[in-house]
């Protein structure tokens, strides 16, 4: 079955935005950059929540990954822009764990923390990999919008850049799991 | 002068306890509770906001640091419980700016989320290590109460215990400073 991971960027203090949604605070440029645009390239299909869509689309990025099937969570929005981007109206619950069994690398969560959550709660969230900035944001959008209740991961890798950038790899414990 | 150390464990997305203070979820045993344990040794004063002092209180426990001075910051409490103990009623930012140009070793910021926020708006606080936690437990509470404005900080050392706790210790970029 596909891995879902959560590949997402982060301040020291949780926040994976400003309670504006803006992300300008955290650099997009440097070694870490490149390395996370690389390992993109492991994925086929990329989910995003409605809101993390518009990030892009309010600067005119209609297809922002145009390497992977793009999909958009949402009930309002009733057109996509670019053929590549596909709306669903329906469960994320339900689509994802059947995106899940069908044949393909890896599945992208880009975000954000609603959509986050949601898979989190269903337990279709297998990675959690945390571009961890050096930096304090306050309040913020947290990483997921709702933990039910604390979850243990494992740590399976590490790497901290000279930016001060720290990649840390999480595989989440399933429930029911072995080990 | 003095250095003031917030040293303080949280999870993954950012709390430093859960909603209601509670601090279970956090493993207290391993290699890594051990290294910390040992770099307590490098201060000489800890500084407590009530809540956080209150939390071993009611376990018992009246003088937590016995090897340190111990500073309670109270606007309510009017009498120590242990002779090690000294409540500090005033101002936080006035004593502990005094504090860290006197004589001795390093300054223990224990916490909590509220002393660390107004230590930090003051610009009063010089390193935060985390020992980032491989859990999420969602919204608690936060590294600082506040801050006021994204605030950079420097990676000076890190290290990631088998136990999957990721120590990681920053430098907080004084604003002025050369740098």
């Amino acid at each position: 079955m596909r891995d879902v991971v959560y590949l997402v960027a982060a301040s020291l203090d949780g926040s994976i935005a400003r309670a504006d949604g803006s992300l300008d605070c955290f650099p997009t440029e440097g070694e870490h950059a490149d390395d996370c645009l690389n390992s993109l390239n492991a994925f086929d299909d990329v989910l995003m929540g409605r809101r993390t869509y518009e990030v892009g689309l309010a600067q005119g990025v209609t297809n922002p990954y145009p390497r992977m099937k793009s999909w958009v969570f949402s009930r309002t929005m009733r057109e996509s822009p670019h053929e590549n981007v596909r709306i669903i109206s329906g469960h994320a619950v339900e689509f994802v764990a059947d995106l899940k069994n069908k044949p393909g690398r890896d599945i992208y969560l880009c975000g954000g923390s609603e959509l986050a959550a949601t898979l989190l709660e269903a337990d279709l969230v297998d990675r959690v990999e945390v571009k961890l900035n050096p930096l304090l944001i306050g309040a913020g959008i947290p990483l997921f919008a709702r933990v039910a209740q604390p979850l243990p991961l494992e740590i399976v890798r590490h790497r901290v850049y000279s930016s001060g950038v720290a990649l840390l790899s999480y595989r989440v414990k399933h429930p029911g799991a072995p080990g």
